[in-house]
């Protein structure tokens, strides 16, 4: 992704391995600061994603398949630092899949920091193909709506609902983004625009509250959003607030796709009632940064995800081509 | 409304005149501080109305009949004063009632301080019955659900939307309140968890995304909004976020539930489409109280009210009993 830093623009990663360390772009702090965040192990790798250093599924695969490589070369205890990162968040697939990749690849004796790489180029190749097929679906002059971060952030480049949005500005599309702040966590507000501002898309943000008011007044053409989770069914879990936007893009008819590489497929869960609802932590609701919005001594309840039925969905946007939700169970025979 | 201070819990409004003063509870402030706000003038109303130091239909229009009175009082041009005061918000319908009302008073020849308090007075009687009409929808352990502050601070006493839990309370029902935090000005964050804090009514704060999620996992019975402005076939504005509440109950077979006065029901309007939307600063979907959650250099959206089509609204909740949306027109003959 594009990062315009004082002395020019580079093209850099959500993170990337480097002599031993895996280097992220610090998500807490962005828009506010570029910081880098160094994991030396495990541990930190770990406090990485609970703590949302880094988010977003296919990130946080490539997160996990780089500190198992890196606990590899340093000889840790394989199967804890596994069941270190496995529970560090439940909801998001790419964590397990990643985790089981590499164990994979670690018992036929291949090189896991290669192993890692490929994953990660892997995810970026997959990304760069949901850009190209979402691609299709925005027509010169759309006025397209996402919710939360789905973008380089949160896959390491090109981004799962936001890939599609960069292919058609590379073609030159003339688009227009509604982003969704994402409460509590503000992932929109403060990581979607932030990328779109790098990347020269024009886009303006809105209170959540507003997406169903301006999808009533017709100034939205289409909705993308990413997922965490896909059952077998094609309902998803993904950011909390996407439920509700997809129920309303239903009721104005506004078309609602979910793209997603097949690493977020749970091949073992039917349907997404089966899908873990991860619960954080009453402070991000009590705050907004580092604000207190709240009285003293009130409680909150802040579900980070909601699951999506199936039926609200017209498509999912895979690294295989834009499929219909009953044909989920197809793609991953 | 109850309000706990260190020298004890003081029974009090959301603003009255004293000494020819109008003071306002500074709702720009709480929950962080009780503050009073003083408008020695007309300016000084427009002034609160407009930044937000008093909002709710009904407060709204208590403060413009007493601005009416004050100007009166002070021999100030009444034509200018009736301008500026309408000019101060566009969509709540109680304000310009208020100012009719206050017109027509004074040229009756009544005293118009004395016609002033006899709105409050009426306002707060209305909002009583509106609590005990609405009473009746709520069971024991009912789990209810509301969004922006349509309470005591809202209609100087009592509520709106809040009127019916104030009287559960009061009849030893066990409730519980779903408060919405409401972005982007966070009324029910900052306003309506203050005010159920003071009554001791159980209640968890939620980010606006996560009402849909409560609604389809069944732990909400039913919906309670107040609203700006009723047209004759029943559509209302209301806070942003409102239409996303009342679709997703629709879709979740939620009962929703609509409380005001009928002094916000618009006899010159026939449906929602004519109900003018107000556009407030981006910069409060910019920041969230007083910290930046964007990146510089970014837009913003902002629309304060949405209108919600009549179909959505189980029925209206009026100091005259709980009616059908198509009964408003019936209920102003």
């Amino acid at each position: 992704m594009k990062v315009h830093f004082n002395d020019g623009i580079k093209d850099i990663r959500a993170l990337w391995y480097e002599n031993g360390i895996i280097k992220f772009l610090d998500q807490r702090k962005i828009p506010e600061k570029v910081e880098i965040f160094n994991a030396m192990d495990y541990n930190d790798v770990a406090f990485a994603i609970r703590e949302m250093v880094v988010r977003g599924a296919p990130a946080i695969g490539v997160s996990a398949a780089y500190g198992m490589a890196q606990a590899y070369n340093q000889k840790k205890d394989l199967k804890k630092v596994a069941e270190v990162l496995s529970s560090t968040r439940p909801t998001a697939h790419d964590l397990f899949y990643a985790i089981k990749y590499m164990q994979e690849k670690i018992e036929n004796g291949e090189d896991p920091l290669i192993a890692a790489g490929n994953y990660a180029e892997d995810i970026i190749e997959r990304s760069r193909k949901i850009g190209e097929y979402g691609n299709a679906l925005i027509k010169e002059g759309s006025k397209i709506m996402t919710h939360c971060n789905a973008g380089a952030l949160a896959v390491i480049d090109w981004g799962t609902a936001l890939a599609p949005m960069r292919y058609a500005k590379k073609e030159g599309k003339n688009i227009f983004v509604w982003v969704d702040e994402t409460r509590p966590r503000l992932q929109g507000a403060r990581l979607t625009s932030w990328e779109l501002k790098q990347e020269g898309i024009p886009h303006k943000i809105i209170a959540d509250n507003a997406s169903g008011f301006i999808m009533k007044q017709g100034e939205v053409d289409l909705i993308i959003v990413g997922a965490d989770r896909i059952a077998l069914n094609g309902d998803f879990a993904n950011k909390i607030g996407t439920y509700e936007k997809a129920v309303l893009a239903k009721e104005n008819a506004v078309p609602f796709y979910v793209a997603a590489p097949i690493s977020t497929i749970d091949r073992n869960i039917e349907n997404g009632s089966k899908i873990p609802i991860e619960e954080r932590s009453q402070n991000e609701v009590l705050y907004a940064g580092d604000c207190r919005i709240a009285p003293e001594g009130v409680e909150a309840y802040n579900p980070a995800f909601d699951v999506t039925p199936s039926k609200y969905v017209d498509g999912f946007i895979t690294e295989y081509g834009i499929i219909k939700p009953n044909e989920i169970k197809n793609l991953i025979k």
